[in-house]
């Protein structure tokens, strides 16, 4: 029975199980705390930054993988000379901690990018604004995530705060019609299979609904969007799930804004939607075997995230109201703004899938971000 | 958060793993033994039939329910008393237990089955041959289990070493045109929900193909087999799935042959075959939620048993060729003859699926029983 060890205990790793349980896959989690979201395979408490901890718990896994993107490059370096699998390796994950590095690269690779620089000073900033009309957005390399990190200034002293810590990147404002994400998985043996591209709705930062497939889409956008993330799956040398956020913008091009190299919130709608879902496939393209059929399961299915709880009565409320939503909740206790759920509609039509979707969400009561 | 205690660590506690991560539903198993099917979740290895082992793994679930039917009535009995939700409870799985006494209540319920009786002796059973053509099926009442206490006897004689542990059960011969299978979900608030009725494939007694729905079954068939399903629930007082095999004879009539009160070897198919997997409306049921939608995904779904064991490498094999079949594991060492995964096709057309399932199913060396 092959053996995958996941960093990291949250819903990524949770939702990693069931795919786990149906293939006979020995799913090991190192987890942050004992009531982690995945604490039904957490097989070691510990700390992901302690070398020590991470290589005992590897000992034993034919694949080491992640449910965020955290682990220090020192801690996968020393996996990697203990010769476990780390899938995506340190090299690939670079691109993903950090968006300077992440930014140079797909610039190498020719990906369609907003103008972008390395910006050092309050000079080359304010030289970027003139540039760009007096606003940018302005990114921490590292350590950002759901809008965290991330700031739009329209003053050169507006990113003085990060300066003081070292390089920043700075991007231009977008004009996008909408926001769209593209997963593909890829295997070592360089298989790589995209899903559909979907449309995912941001509020506060935070993905609140993902439409898939992304509704009114050309065959160009498609093809650009599924040629963007399997060009930058190969360059980049993923393994796993890929997820690449983009914008379309109003121009009708198409954009990439960032990369995640795990499950992403944009693929939850392909636990029911697609015949295999992310977590499957991610499982899959880790341990180097075939990847499976990405194709979708319904014309429309839409994905709506819970944030705060679920508590029990709120999830009987949804399920008796709406029987065909499927209710997915991670086990975690309850805190404002954070991820707590999401459901699930599939059905012929995008009108009916919103509509379902969105009442069984408007069962839980802190349904939005702060 | 919920918590589901089931009693038994089989395929059928490790197939409620996912929805239960889903629901977000805490899961504690009582296994036989450390390495069963259903370990994840095992929260004590120990023996189903010591009543203080049972009381204390049950303590703090919110409901018990079962992988198997096997628990005596007075280790039941003691759940009630000591406080437990059991579900189903002991008067309804009292029928799944015995066949005799199964028999006895259908009937009162006039409920259609096969010409039955109870036989104490030999000359019991040679009156019976007599008024049905000379064979018949004699059933121990007790134990049996896939084609296990079942036998055709022409013969007076032909049930001797049975009748020395007390009286059988002998039933008419059905000349059946096949087998169906119909499941329906019970909670104990009294909702009932049919999915539709699939056709069964039996091979030495064991299930080894299940067509969802039944192929080529009319309206009159359906609603029969929905109709006699739901009395049986209620009249039993059935909480939970309940699976009833039926015989469609060559008449066009539909008997009942078995009875389980569980998740059950033909409703495999609904794991990716319907809104609502057997697995989660059976959570759902025993902790009296409201039932979800049983609807099919698709217009046709095949699943076929694999028996003796599914080495890595014919699991690999397998995905390899079939993309777009989902196949299970039951993570079971291997032997021969005993169910040990499936694979489940979905598709527009039946000769595609059985086609596809198949083709996936002949990767796995032992993939008929003995």
């Amino acid at each position: 029975m092959p053996v995958v060890g996941v960093i990291g205990g949250g819903q990524l790793a949770r939702m990693m199980i069931p795919p786990a349980v149906a293939l006979g896959i020995e799913l090991r989690v190192l987890a942050e705390a004992p009531d982690s979201s995945a604490r039904l395979a957490a097989t070691t408490v510990g700390d992901y930054r302690d070398a020590p901890t991470v290589l005992a718990f590897a000992r034993g896994c034919d694949a080491i993988t992640f449910d965020h993107e955290h682990v220090p490059q020192e801690v996968l370096r020393a996996l990697v000379d203990a010769g476990a699998a780390v899938r995506p390796g340190p090299d690939a994950l670079l691109y993903a901690q950090d968006k300077l590095a992440m930014r140079a690269r797909l610039a190498e690779l020719g990906v369609p990018m907003p103008d972008w620089a390395r910006v050092s000073s309050v000079e080359e900033l304010e030289s970027f604004l003139a540039d760009h009309g007096g606003r940018a957005v302005v990114k921490t390399p590292r350590g950002g995530y759901d809008g965290k990190g991330v700031r739009v200034v329209e003053d050169a002293h507006g990113a003085d705060d990060w300066l003081e810590s070292g390089p920043v990147l700075v991007e231009e404002l977008v004009s996008f019609r909408r926001e769209l994400a593209q997963l593909v998985a890829r295997r070592p043996s360089g298989e790589v299979r995209p899903w559909p591209v979907v449309e995912t709705v941001q509020q506060g930062g935070v993905c609140a609904e993902v439409f898939a497939p992304a509704p009114q889409t050309t065959e160009a956008i498609e093809r650009a969007a599924a040629e963007i993330a399997t060009t930058v799956a190969n360059g980049l040398g993923v393994t796993g799930v890929l997820a690449v956020e983009l914008f379309e913008t109003t121009g009708g091009r198409v954009l990439v804004n960032e990369l995640a190299m795990r499950p992403h919130n944009s693929g939850h709608f392909s636990i029911e939607g697609s015949v295999t879902s992310q977590f499957e496939q991610h499982l899959r393209a880790v341990l180097d075997w075939p990847l499976g059929d990405p194709e979708l399961r319904a014309p429309v299915t839409v994905m709506i995230n819970v944030f705060g709880a679920l508590p029990d009565h709120q999830i009987v409320a949804a399920l008796a109201h709406q029987p065909s939503v499927k209710v997915h909740a991670y086990g975690k206790g309850p805190r404002a703004g954070r991820k707590a759920g999401h459901v699930t509609a599939l059905s012929d039509d995008l009108d009916d899938a919103v509509y379902r979707a969105r009442a069984a969400a408007a069962h839980f009561e802190f349904s939005a971000p702060d």
